[in-house]
């Protein structure tokens, strides 16, 4: 498969396009946005007037969009996926979603002999941009092969998790899991800081104990302290807390549909939406410590 | 100084007892329990009748007590260290405890020339016996450098953190992260695995992403898939439930004495308290993922 | 319009199908279970093979399903309602749904011509029975006067309360109220109870001063206080812990597409989703104290 | 009993001591400012240089101070209560504080011959000023009656709730309803408004259902819709933020005395903390919601 259409051109789509074209992939792009088209065929892919368009003229399909609602329209909307696609093509959906769509996406594709892979991704931009992707995959294991070189240009790390869903379910449980003790880490911080404890101090007792995590080695939201941090750039992201608070709220609704309760990663996504509603929805997630401390200003480590 | 005065003898005191007459000190022991103060005494400990006379008859004094009132009565009850102390003394406070007691027995012992710190440990019992606890040490640097021998038989890793009541707020900054990260995490595999994930996949996927943590890489509340996890074992402890609740409570007076919020940390609080009212109370704090599936046993990664 | 397509024969929809032919409606009855229909036809009502046979036969069309899914595979699945409408026609849906589901689904409708109203109801089966339930109807006012009669031999106090989507925003918006403030009356009372305050003194005081809500006055969690409260007769519903969890997953939702943070009522949502994983999912909602206490039996009022 | 020493004489102080002086009391005024001695001394009362000195000239003690600590050092501090105080007299404390407190210093007084009632009052400084407090009393029956008429001059509803400390508990058991359902009528609020529905129907379909709640009836957070509400005059208290904060962290702790969880009223703490860091301290509590929608104003009914 040296074809591929490609649906959604937005930050993580463009360098996407990029590396496929780079490896020597034909790619037919289209999305909602004109000019997004424009772009992409200034980097030398074909532009494609609808989903449909895209499908019809490659053997695979990658979709990139926003959310469940974009991908249920990109495959089954009207001159959607659906309608160019050909029995044996393999559709590839790398957007973040609830896995309750995709697998109701994937069993439509399925009637039509198009066989869906979930295979959302994290590494943000400059993953994107580098081709170092990590690529969680969901779907037959016979299909993953077949898609293997294709998620191979846009990643380094690609994952096969199971079945159709997969993918989605692996990437919704660890970013609950990221953007909870975040929270604890600014909570944390929070307490020992304004007690009067060196922040250099505290963070090497909390590194090296039962209270380490991602944040804490990763990206403090105390400034100072770990040299990537996004807190040591005024929050620029990094990962923004409004995509934070959107795969919360995928893990809210599938705990719900599993009938589990989720409360900490429920409590999470709403702080994460209030720190949206007072300003902090495009800056780093860890910007949640100035909602909780209420200053534009955090001491410095 | 060769002479301690060890009050509080129970699982953590007793080992920390035998340490110290390992190491060549003569101690004096009391507990408000005579059966423990039998117990130290056949390891080769002195028998005290109070406080006083433990403190009385030492050049320092270690209490390792339950939590708060049992310090103040230690520390300024009747027969407590005060009346027995002497000017010059030091006094070290192991148990885990509210900083802003810690301050106040702190001042009340230094009006009587008596030098207090707060050494919280962690490590549990095992550590306890192996003589190998992290201690966390608040107080003044001098009187820190005088008792770091004697902490150097029960510890390891002994940190001075800040002044008088540090140990304290790091002890429990820590544990707060590490209280609420388990529950994210215990959400986030029961959503994995009621989605029909493989536990492994999944645990490795979280384990090198943004979602790691502790309770990930050496305490994971799913059994099989590291080794030396409590959920292993039935959730034998580790550390109880009941202690984590506690040390989270002592968190979330901590930020309301500050006047900061604690949001996940008092949820996390919550669920630990509920978790021991289903009986979770003396299995480790990972089995909190029972209460939330609300079922004897866990699917086995 | 006198005649009447009716699907949805649960609980529900039995009494309210016998009150539509009790004030002289004829009415065509379908449910996917068969035996449902067979009770309605038992009462006088005609039985219908589908929705879209219910819809061609009838003047206007009456919806009471489960959830959401339900209500659109009623209206747009195979032979559903909009198979069998016709332009003039007007939709009732009585379910409690997603208010995003409910303006979906109208809009497809209307552009068959068919005029939807959304008309949730409380007051539980007693109410359906009685015929007095009350009705929150969203959708245009002119509809609404059609519709009214209709309405008005199943509730008693029926709202018009703004445009489509409206009547189920207004319920569950009250329930998100009822369902905070019965597990916020459960916190109260046991905290009240365990510290030995006399419950009829407690209550009296609450039911008086800024803590009186329904629950305090109509449906106290602690028995032998409120004549006609479920906690009297061992937590027999009433409303069902189940149908609180579902209304509160919806305000949930409705919050999250609306971008405002919904704190008390995602806690609530998650705490009645543990109090049906711990078997009181079937038990009247005021049962939550038992999650919270752990016990069986509650101290009497 | 016709001499009172009055110990705190901020707010609600004052003008509980001037309805005292016009019931023909003798009051001895103290409190830690000068100035409010001063203020009393020109309402007519006698000043006093120290709780003892207040206690030795009368023949019952009042307390009215913000918080727990400053209950103790009145009674129990130097020249406090305890110093001055003879056999036979009754203290009654009109603080809202935690009720583990009051049974700690009763228990020291009640060594002295003083018998102490616990006295917490709702109504606020409108109340104080009128004579027209809710006064829920715990204390010794024989002692209340004696104390009966005195309160009889400050409030009209005075209650025995029971043993010492009844009073704090049933005071502090409301408030966690009262500042809980506020935070929930604020979420359904915000809902509703967003959704388009008009407040006045929301209200009136809440009012008459099972979400009704005193913030509903008497002080609801969206203006225009019920005369009394602080919302109608910017937010100006009422009963503040700061205050519903401090009431709802007693909740939290005697809940955790007793070993009970308190899900809702611990995020609702920690939700009118937040609103106090965000500049809202000193308004109604009602103005919770300006925290929720991140607003200065909201849609007005």
């Amino acid at each position: 498969m040296k074809s591929i259409g490609f649906i959604g051109l937005g930050n993580m789509g463009l360098p996407m396009v990029a590396n496929l074209l780079k490896a020597g992939y034909r790619v037919h792009a289209y999305d909602v946005r004109r000019e997004a088209v424009d772009l992409a065929a200034a980097q030398g892919a074909a532009p494609a007037a609808s989903p449909a368009e895209a499908a019809s003229r490659a053997e695979a399909v990658v979709t990139m969009v926003p959310n469940s609602p974009d991908v249920e329209v990109a495959y089954l909307g009207p001159k959607g996926v659906l309608d160019g696609a050909r029995s044996g093509q393999v559709a590839i959906d790398m957007s973040t979603i609830d896995p309750a769509t995709t697998r109701r996406v994937g069993a439509r594709l399925e009637a039509a002999g198009v066989q869906m892979l979930d295979a959302p991704v994290s590494g943000g931009v400059p993953g994107a941009v580098a081709g170092t992707l990590t690529i969680m995959v969901g779907g037959d294991p016979a299909v993953f092969a077949q898609a293997r070189p294709i998620l191979g240009t846009m990643g380094k790390n690609v994952v096969h998790v199971g079945p159709l869903g997969s993918g989605e379910v692996a990437k919704i449980c660890n970013n609950l899991l990221a953007g909870v003790s975040m929270i604890a880490a600014a909570e944390a911080f929070t307490i020992g800081l304004r007690a009067g404890v060196d922040p250099k101090i505290l963070h090497e007792i909390i590194r090296t104990s039962s209270g380490n995590c991602w944040a804490i080695e990763n990206n403090c939201p105390v400034p100072g302290l770990v040299p990537k941090s996004a807190s040591n750039r005024d929050f620029t992201p990094g990962f923004m807390t409004d995509l934070m608070a959107k795969d919360l709220s995928l893990a809210r609704a599938a705990a719900r549909d599993l009938g589990v309760p989720c409360f900490t990663g429920a409590l999470a996504h709403d702080l994460y939406m209030l720190a949206s509603r007072h300003g902090l929805g495009r800056k780093d997630f860890s910007s949640v410590i100035q909602l909780l401390t209420a200053s534009e200003g955090v001491a410095t480590g």
